[in-house]
């Protein structure tokens, strides 16, 4: 059972109802957010008496929950929920593509991925600066400096700003330089970075991690909710398993799964999901069928000259080929291309 | 490098082409197939003194091959592959469905299948009648009294029957009784049946192995082929991964990946690849979407009362709506749907 | 609950026994073995009206069981089973060594392998003379003539012969040339052979099927022991995972999970648990500690000119050294080196 | 090819070394760590030219390595490296013990399990005050007081306090309270959290990640040991895989192959691994017959009301007999028990 305080709700009310939740018996886990106060209170499996505290004041609602995961449940929430970013809709009946480089390697580089999304009507760049890599040896990113080319190239071409954060301590210039922020799969369970994302303003874009069950990448959502932000949108970007033939195996089935259970939008990575630019179209077209709101994609100016990624990357004319083929398929099932 | 003897060939024929071979200083290994012959060259690494092979009676072709498999290698043949059966195309621009129960259960159910498939126009009726079950205790199929059932429905509906054969001993009475042979995922790599399978005179669907990478699986379709039966359909039916939350993950991936290296028709199975009714849909449109030339689901009369497979099992209003929404899919795609 | 028929009842007794079932409510699925019959009682939760059947003639035991295997469970029998090979135990307190080849290849390998075993007292020698390869252009093995140069050497030097059954139809060489007949781990669900074997007379060697869970590992074992045949021995051989530093995971867990729940024996197989010759040594080791009966191990007289499976064999003094270290280990934890 | 400034080399000297390998040809990444300062060359092919910065002011070693990680491997150390905390060692021919519950819960349990350490040698307590948590709303730990009761107890018992780290802005008081800073599972690709641990002036006992290829978790290593924190542990502690027997599968064979590439001390982690108290034992056994230089074992005074894994958690009883066990193995093993 989770006890919602609303908005404007004050310091005694919320006590006041942690005070009777405990008179009750049960235990009491407060996520006190910028926004909204959650109550969850655990304990006996009756939780009928916890009703009782929709008539006191400061509480909005009373929802029991069976799943783990309760904001993100379908329980809480039984429409399909819709993000705005900067009047761009990801989720309900919208289809996202985000297109862009693996990492931001120079400024004629960004500015020319930003007009191929520009020219394509692909409202999202995205684009790494600060780069989680398996090697210290690889290149880094290039860091604020990289969020500022981001930046330079949204502006210029009327685009938003996709982009990675990788430590706790780059909240501030990522929530300056971007608009939608993402943590990607190495950090999937790095809690203390998804409850900063909580706090912070903008959306945030979730990837599952390469060994995450579906149901644990929902309760990596449920720790941003739980801190206020309820902007999430969960992305699938390929698991772990014995297959080589593709870098990752991307796991369509979660498409279907998630969206039977949980109301955020879904986005599918075809690119690190194969590790194939080869695929990429393939399955980018098959995320969509199952039902999946959006792709994020990897393109490149000169793929076989770019830092990272190389290999997963589209060349622009592929991309636009793939925005073709996604644009019609999603206009097939009843979508609206964004 | 593969040297293929042609239709008709003479013993002594082969005999001087498997003694040139060797005179060359290669090993050979002949696979002798009802309808053809391949000679496999092996050993040192220039292979262009075998080239001088093409001008020997019987020998039909040289063909240098890179990739372990030969026969089922884009390399072999460089055009997509369509399989005739009784009129009913599977592979290159053809889109095909097939649907059953798990397995032959009774007259009336098996009888109602088939009608709910001529209903539907699903030219192709899946049913067990010997069964791979986990334990000895389960149920076990019909055997030949299913595979009698399965053929009067499907002669009933003017239907082509696909079932499934466990033992090299029961060859006969499947292809007297079925019109497609499939192997399931437990005997992937059983390679008696295989090679039984391949000097059947039936298509053979062959299912991969839940732990079979995509290159295992290709060289266990190149056992069939090399045994002379040049009729093979793959079909992706879900891997083994860590993931709970669906029974298998159904690997689409495979399917471009598969595509891109392999002329033979590739189905997808989202019934045992999710199994659970509630993501067949989404997983069949994927499917299509990712460039399989077909799907293979499960349905039954009453699935709660199905002996095998009943939560994966769609009652025949959800595969009617399956059949629509695929249908829908693959026009927007291009297919002819069969 | 299963109702196990003695040694000596009669058919009529079985029928009475049968019938008595299905009037109190409960389906019957009976396993007719050589030896003994099984009849399996499922339907209602209540099993107690059961109970009534020890008092009839021809039933030995009525046991409620409740684990899908049956005879595989410690709760069929709670003391661990040793298998007595022409006088070589395993199980139970006994430390078992079996090695020697991937496959036979030749009169004088087998018979240096052979030698090796003697000189070292290992008193099983395995080699393949039927060989389940990926590949149908690889080496299929000598076939009976293998089956025999394995009992030539085996006969020279007072070893008992293990090797690979592949084909339900090659049960009778196997039996009449060797001591224990092994089913690999790519029939591990072929149910057909798995039911041959339970009809052999000869003790079965079953490994685990590489994305098979210890739960239908045993289900296997099951299918063995419900025809009849009491001798089974498991063997761990490596499963599929993500990890490419070992050709797969010997997954030791296996061990003490099967022996908590199971009485037969278990083996490991660091050969093909690792793929790798280096660290054969460190897991077989690991395998007796974790509490195996024994190990399965590949070694060749020259391992760099072995037909297959070189990489992962050892040299024979790298195997007589693996031996004096398992010793060694085994006699500290207090076991009987066969 | 890395090239390795001394202590006490100069900024100039450094400097210089760059300006000299970017003359040559080559990109240089620098890693300045407190201690040393590595300059990894990329580049050519022919690595030869930069055998001659030997010889320039301050430069310490230049050092050929294929591997992707330098600073771990055995071709950058050839000898097995033994870290000294407060006079336990870890690694080379010792074999260290660790113990303790999952969370410090109070001070009396922490007490508890100090003396129980005490009183079976155990030098090392382990215990969580910062926990990784699955769901918001589980016990996320005691924190800085948590850490507090830790000291107290170590103190108290003379032990040595292993405990983990979540978050980069945790350094100081885990530094100031604990002996070796653990960087879990979920947080071992957290590439920020293991730059700070790199910085930091107290050994790392570094986990696997439940997805992590070995030289992966040797990559992450790397990270540490290249901002100049020498004394990393690594500790295996399961992988996921499609088994649900266990919770993870403990991969032993990890051990072997970390052993033959990378010079570190390797623990085990069957508490984690196994994620049931009734296999902990065979497989801290199975470890160290591996060749583990020791385990890392969960225990508690009451595993039934433990706030986290209870299930895997052994009574002091179990875990005394696991310190026994391990203990003689390891002596017939020749290692030396600290």
């Amino acid at each position: 059972m989770i006890i919602v305080m609303g908005p404007g709700h004050s310091v005694d009310q919320r006590d006041a109802a942690i005070k009777r939740i405990e008179e009750l018996g049960y235990r009491v886990s407060p996520i006190i957010g910028v926004e909204r106060t959650v109550l969850a209170a655990v304990g006996h499996e009756d939780k009928t008496p916890l009703q009782q505290l929709e008539s006191m004041a400061g509480v909005e609602a009373v929802i029991p929950i069976l799943k783990p995961f309760k904001l993100a449940s379908s329980e809480y929430r039984d429409t399909r929920t819709a993000i705005d970013v900067k009047g761009a809709m990801i989720g309900d009946q919208h289809l996202t593509i985000m297109g862009g480089p693996c990492a931001v390697e120079s400024e004629a580089q960004i500015m020319e991925c930003g007009r191929v999304c520009r020219d394509l009507g692909v409202p999202f760049l995205r684009g790494g600066a600060f780069k989680p890599r398996t090697s210290p040896y690889s290149f880094q990113g290039l860091e604020v400096e990289g969020l500022k080319l981001l930046r330079q190239a949204a502006d210029e071409y009327n685009l938003r700003v996709v982009t990675e954060i990788v430590s706790v301590n780059d909240v501030e210039p990522i929530q300056e330089y971007s608009d939608v922020m993402q943590i990607g799969a190495r950090n999937s369970q790095n809690f203390a970075l998804l409850k900063e994302a909580g706090r912070s303003r903008i959306p945030v874009l979730l990837k599952r991690g390469m060994a995450q069950t579906v149901q644990e990448f929902l309760m990596s959502a449920e720790y941003i909710l739980s801190e206020g932000n309820e902007n999430v949108i969960l992305c699938e970007r390929g698991i772990r398993t014995f297959e080589t033939a593709t870098r990752f195996t991307l796991d369509l089935n979660a498409v279907p799964v998630i969206k039977s259970q949980c109301h955020l939008p879904v986005l599918v990575d075809p690119s690190h999901g194969t590790g194939s630019w080869q695929y990429v179209t393939a399955m980018a077209r098959a995320g969509i069928a199952a039902g999946a709101d959006g792709v994020v994609v990897e393109f490149h100016p000169h793929p076989d000259k770019a830092v990272s990624d190389g290999p997963q990357s589209l060349k622009p004319a592929k991309f636009a080929q793939l925005v073709d083929e996604v644009t019609r398929l999603a206009q097939c099932m009843g979508r609206i291309v964004e």
